[in-house]
């Protein structure tokens, strides 16, 4: 059937070229003339595969959570406990450009579902998924002795998810200053406290 | 000089309008003919207090910044080391309605700055204050003998404050899954973690 591997990849196109203009220049830059324009289509192309500017904006913020997700996937495959936390973790930050890139995707995702309830719904379910992941490898850790017998798993996953949305913050706003280096080093100091001594 | 007293209240109701629309409607819905109608103005005027959209745009950004910063100078008076970090940190957590569309505010505010240099300088100036009081109360701490040995303050600064800048994200996102309860609780287990034992 190629017409439909034709239209999902038409569309994979126009998702990622509305993923790079709102990650380098905003989501008020996100016209479906720049779109057009990014992705290679003539203006007005893209009507087949994008009902409207919503529909499109939609499809690229479940891309991010998407994209995330399957990195998060690779990274822990075959891990377990605190080690597949910690690949997680170092996937969700910020570290490398292409993250950051992200992390602008997603805070403009935020602004918008601060006030769309079927946005937030988006953002919700993922960070649902999220906590149950970090609580499973928690208690995969306790398990196995190795978690701080101290550690309050739920409240434990909440400080490490709120820090890690945190972090997207502030590394797009000043790079400068919160740097890969500097959040590894947050993040490390997060997971050791959460690590059975001895 | 009654017209200057008259300008400045006019302008702090203009920005007060502003700030009440964004943090319930959104960015999009701050149209000038919106928060004229807010603030109990005719349409059109606006221009003698403020010259431009983005120019009232950025007044309330920065006035949301102000509030929760003389928010804290109060809370925080007369204490100092752990004492005064805890008032300051409930003061910036969202931990009623009010700071709930702070935090509405807010995030509109970093979608903005992630494009905008001049934004983001206001957000990393902010932030840099806080990061410096949140070390001088630290540093309070260690002195008194109240804080962990092992905590390495600029590190345990850049932690609680990601944590409280993702604090605003979960709750905004999802009020009925993270309460000023649950804020509470985290902010607890983080600001224990600091501390010297026995």
């Amino acid at each position: 059937m190629p017409k439909v591997v034709d239209r999902r990849q038409r569309r994979l196109e126009l998702v990622e070229a509305t993923w790079r203009i709102i990650a380098r220049r905003g989501i008020s830059s996100a016209t479906m003339r720049q779109i057009a324009a990014e992705a290679g289509f003539a203006n007005g192309a893209l009507k087949p595969y994008f009902s409207s500017k919503a529909e499109l904006i939609e499809a690229t913020y479940a891309f991010v959570f998407d994209r995330t997700n399957r990195r998060v996937d690779v990274a822990a495959e075959g891990l377990e406990g605190l080690a597949a936390l910690e690949a997680f973790s170092r996937e969700v930050l910020p570290l490398d450009e292409d993250r950051l890139d992200e992390a602008r995707v997603v805070i403009s995702f935020w602004q918008e579902a601060a006030h769309d309830p079927r946005a937030a719904e988006l953002n919700n379910t993922s960070m649902a998924e999220w906590r149950r992941s970090m609580a499973t490898w928690m208690g995969q850790a306790r398990e196995a002795g190795r978690l701080d017998p101290a550690v309050d798993i739920p409240a434990a996953c909440d400080v490490l998810l709120n820090f890690m949305l945190g972090a997207q913050i502030s590394a797009v706003m000043d790079p400068g200053t919160t740097t890969a280096g500097d959040l590894r080093r947050q993040l490390d100091s997060q997971l050791g406290r959460l690590r059975a001594s001895g």
